[in-house]
């Protein structure tokens, strides 16, 4: 691949971008040029000090991954949940990290010695997603995993909305006799397709509860066929929000449940393609078309990171102390 | 109002806009810092000539109610309802005017001799009631009419998403067992609040069947009750969607329903409210302080209709005879 990211009067030639995940830390090195020039992958620590201390340990080893160190690395971007204020770097309501406020950037900024600037870590799949899919006008990037939401980019850059809602596509409510949500609403597009939605209504033990689901569907188990349907019905519903609220034109597909593959893609195909069938409007829309997914284990949250880090202007650079 | 709209190096200092809807025209004149300086509505013609003619007919009768004639006109804008190519001002698919394909750019500058510019009647009122409200970061307008669709405006540029279905959130199912949508779909937002769902749901004769379900409501009628929760519960729906997708700051409702004032303000403000009670994450949008009703006969659409004219770049402009 190849993405010219920014000059680089630094001279110091490689782009780190981490995606940080409630278990796992997603870390690549870039080049100037776009190239992935290394990967790897660490637990992460729980709490805000451990939090700075797995992403210093992160960037750490990636440089050595790299056959280098620090001094060769001139941006470094983090994609991590919660609200993140992207300006002055600061996280908030990480719960699945046990972080309650933390001033990620500057505090890796000044342990590493490199410019560290934070993104939300949908909004920096979708940065990357778009990157590596090559996508020039608009898209928007759907994350299913435990929960649902999605990141909008539009020409290259991240969609932020008024107020940090956009693309909040999960907590919209598409049945209101449908289940409660874990927001306090019911029949939210999330109860439908988030992985931790299904895996409380399947409530069998297991450790891949929506692999499961699938599998008991396809020995068919009632049960089982139902969440299944309401997972391809809810992926379609979060679609279609995306396209007649912001008009993108392309959905990918991206987050944990990717994992499941083509039985996700075709589930989610045939639910767009059903749900247009009694409609001429929706048929126009050629919504099956225009989604796909990402490759399960795709870089693109941590490659958008890296496109979040090397963005950040010079002039913005906090002093280290 | 003062919207200074462009330099005005013509010295045509007047710019018309034409809100075209099924049975009439709303037209105005603005100067070019954005003063309303005369406004009258004519009666719509039935196809594509007659459109023409009575476009030509309101310009004129403007010009002369603002007490000049067409030489003093720098731009002429018109929304008109269908499927409008703002480049090349071609119109598709006006069903209630009885247009299927109208060259309406082209065809009304030739006979005024005046640069025409065409626009998406629901665009061209969002940019006129972001403009009228004085909203210079992002917003909605939310069309409540015979149908439900949105015109999103960020930066004073109306939003185009990709293929011309952004703000289209009528077309949203938000319940699967809801009733039949004109779109072939089920439960769209547009059955619980468009005009013309509701007559149908009613059923009852009259000239203003949103306003005798309001009425009958109020004198108890079950059916009427139902309706009308349905009305505040699918426009509430739509802010929802437009506020979980693209963000916007505001939701400014338009549209003939408007005619119903602060009995469809208080009950939309009071759906949010209610839907919100059991969400925290919903509480914090502040849903119910981010919406605003125009007042009915606000001149919304025909001023924006000017200002799509009024963008219109000099070279740009097509010549006539």
């Amino acid at each position: 691949m190849t993405h010219a990211i920014v000059a680089d009067p630094s001279g110091r030639p490689i782009r780190v971008g981490l995606d940080v995940g409630g278990t796992k830390i997603d870390a690549v090195a870039v080049s100037s040029s776009g190239d992935l020039l290394a990967r790897l992958r660490r637990p992460t620590g729980w709490g805000e000090d451990a939090v700075v201390d797995s992403v210093v340990e992160a960037v750490t080893a990636l440089a050595a991954e790299a056959g280098t160190d620090l001094s060769a690395i001139e941006s470094v971007g983090i994609g991590i949940p919660g609200l993140v204020d992207a300006v002055t770097g600061r996280v908030l309501h990480a719960v699945n990290l046990g972080v309650a406020s933390l001033d990620l950037a500057d505090r890796a900024a000044a342990r590493l010695g490199i410019p560290v600037r934070v993104e939300n870590d949908v909004k920096a799949a979708a940065l990357g997603a778009a990157a590596l899919r090559g996508i020039e006008g608009s898209m928007a990037y759907l994350n299913l995993g435990t929960g649902v939401a999605a990141g909008i980019v539009v020409d290259g850059e991240i969609w932020r909305g008024s107020r940090g809602t956009a693309g909040e596509v999960g907590h919209l409510s598409v049945d209101p006799a449908g289940r409660l949500c874990g927001c306090g609403q019911r029949g939210c597009i999330e109860t439908f397709c988030g992985g931790g939605a299904l895996a409380r209504a399947w409530d069998r033990p297991g450790s891949l509860p929506v692999r499961d689901i699938l599998d008991a569907a396809e020995a068919g188990d009632e049960h089982a066929l139902a969440l299944r349907a309401d997972l391809f019905h809810g992926a379609a519903a979060a679609v279609r929000a995306l396209v007649l609220s912001a008009d993108v034109e392309r959905v990918i597909i991206g987050g944990g449940l990717t994992a499941l593959g083509d039985r996700l893609e075709d589930g989610v195909r045939a639910a767009l393609h059903a749900g247009a069938e009694s409609s001429a409007f929706m048929r126009s829309l050629n919504l099956d078309d225009r989604i796909e997914l990402l490759p399960a284990g795709s870089p693109a949250a941590a490659f958008g990171a890296a496109l979040v880090g090397a963005a950040t202007p010079t002039k913005e650079i906090v002093t280290h102390g």
